[in-house]
């Protein structure tokens, strides 16, 4: 089994490297070749493993991966919603222009692998229901959104015609998302936990009424796998799947926060009422019904708890300083 | 008002192009200048017609059109849905990446014009309800469709951002289409009309029972014109509209032939079951709801007898010839 994952140094890219190194297989087939790229050269300390580096929309470069003959191509590469708006050019080549450079080497090399592509649940644009079905028509309110949309189309086309097998994961928030403090809007959901849990601060931006679909990384490198080895045959000219998720509000993530770390972790969350972010967060689904999902085979984590239990585990050793100090 | 017009040799184009000619003016404002473009070059008799011809995609060719700083662009170029699925190249060339260069252009030229996008119901794919909702979720089950949709969510994430003030037209299949068969596996709705009333023999490859939404030529510029002039304020962040049409059974259109053309137009159709032909015609939509469309000002007709009567004053200076001779 030879995979390709590109984006291989993001969060997830990671995630899902050290999982496939773990496991030595995918879908129960050895695992021969890994090759990683990102605009960063992906770490990896394997001698199964090719990392490279560079800009995949760039002439040749989709070519000179494509060129290992990957069976399965996880395409995590892309600039993140707040970048995609505020650098237009930016955001169409890499989010568009690279997933069709990717998938046009792929087809003309004639290799049909199977390709998981990270969508999002951008592609999705309000007004909407409090619960969104899975036959919701997406509208998407960003250029991120706009061009996600755009790579599940190319996917579920390339599928129609044979030249991949491909499955789009139309990807929720993750949380807890581990490492530093990024630039995204969503980011607040995961700091409230992540920061007082090691007992720092963090800034609450929003009411705590807000609700919102979340999923561990360790579920979404879950996905990833599951999607890489699932029966696409059930999934029809119908490529992208919502996968499910735990819709929970901003004070039900406080109160799970408070059963492992108490008052203490708590009271390190400053509410700030942050109007812009507001105005952001206003504009996002609450929940998703993800049957389709469901069905299909995808897992997630059933309530914050967990998801807070996953973060401990796999983040902080299984310890909770904030409760220890 | 200066009027850029690509696609401008095809049927709408040139009916369009002919229509502006006459009123010299859209929207009330006085017509500058029009220019055209397509693969061939348009042929229109007037001063104020600058006529072009070329690749839209091949660099320099959109800038070239953009510097006649146009008021209002109609964006009609493409290649047909047979096309697109026989040639993969050739169709994200031309309607993906024809139209993602001449919206760059306009963008970097700093216009903001209208654009009126012609998008189709092919954005939509299978299984459909009897009656598609507005809301329906496009599924596109053909490369033109995709296409088609990509381009709307181009208009939509330019128009957002204020870059241009677009409109994406749902076309429906136009009947009665005049000229010479065409290859598209649409075009025996048009034959067995077109055909019969000047005595030609027609061939129908589908069961009378296939029914389909349709609007005239006439009304085809129409959705045009409008597109062109009206309020996008209503539009919200949902620049992509079905227009109305005529949902009707080919049983009816025979029906409607035969009360202007008499026993011995309807002789002339031959039923000829292609089971290729009815494998495609299955998987089309057969009616749409469009209430938003009508809400927001889109005319079409109200029966097939009223596109009958269409075509044989537009065609046919008002006379059907089998039924003289």
């Amino acid at each position: 089994m030879r995979i390709l994952v590109t984006g291989a140094a993001g969060m997830i890219g990671r995630k899902l490297v050290q999982r496939l190194l773990e496991d030595e297989a995918l879908g129960g087939r050895a695992l021969e070749a890994l090759v990683l790229h990102d605009v960063v050269r992906p770490e990896a300390d394997s001698p199964m493993v090719t990392a490279l580096e560079g800009d995949l929309s760039a002439p040749g470069a989709a070519e000179a991966l494509v060129a290992h003959r990957p069976d399965v191509i996880v395409h995590l590469a892309g600039v993140v919603s707040g970048e995609a708006e505020a650098d237009f050019d930016k955001g169409y080549r890499v989010n568009l222009d690279g997933t069709r450079a990717l998938l046009d080497a792929v087809r003309q090399a004639g290799l049909h692998p199977r390709v998981v592509f990270a969508s999002s649940e951008a592609v999705f644009g309000g007004p909407f229901p409090d619960v969104i079905p899975d036959d919701f028509a997406p509208v998407p309110l960003t250029s991120y959104g706009g061009q996600k949309l755009m790579g599940e189309i190319l996917v579920n086309d390339l599928s129609r015609r044979g030249m991949i097998d491909g499955v789009s994961i139309r990807f929720p928030t993750i949380c807890v998302r581990p490492g530093k403090p990024n630039r995204a809007a969503s980011g607040f959901f995961s700091g409230i936990i992540r920061e007082p849990l090691v007992g720092l601060p963090a800034v609450l931006p929003v009411p705590r009424g807000v609700v919102h679909t979340m999923a561990s990384p360790r579920a979404a490198v879950g996905f990833v796998l599951h999607a890489a080895t699932m029966d696409t045959g059930p999934l029809g000219g119908r490529r992208a799947v919502i996968p499910p998720g735990v819709a929970v509000s901003v004070g039900e993530e406080i109160e799970a926060l408070r059963r492992v770390g108490g008052e203490r972790a708590v009271a390190l969350i400053e509410e700030r009422p942050d109007p812009a972010v507001w105005a952001i967060v206003q504009t996002w689904a609450k929940a998703f019904e993800a049957r389709r999902g469901r069905e299909l085979g995808f897992v997630a984590e059933d309530s914050f708890d967990e998801i807070l239990r996953v973060h401990i585990e796999d983040e902080l050793g299984g310890r909770v300083p904030v409760a220890e100090g």
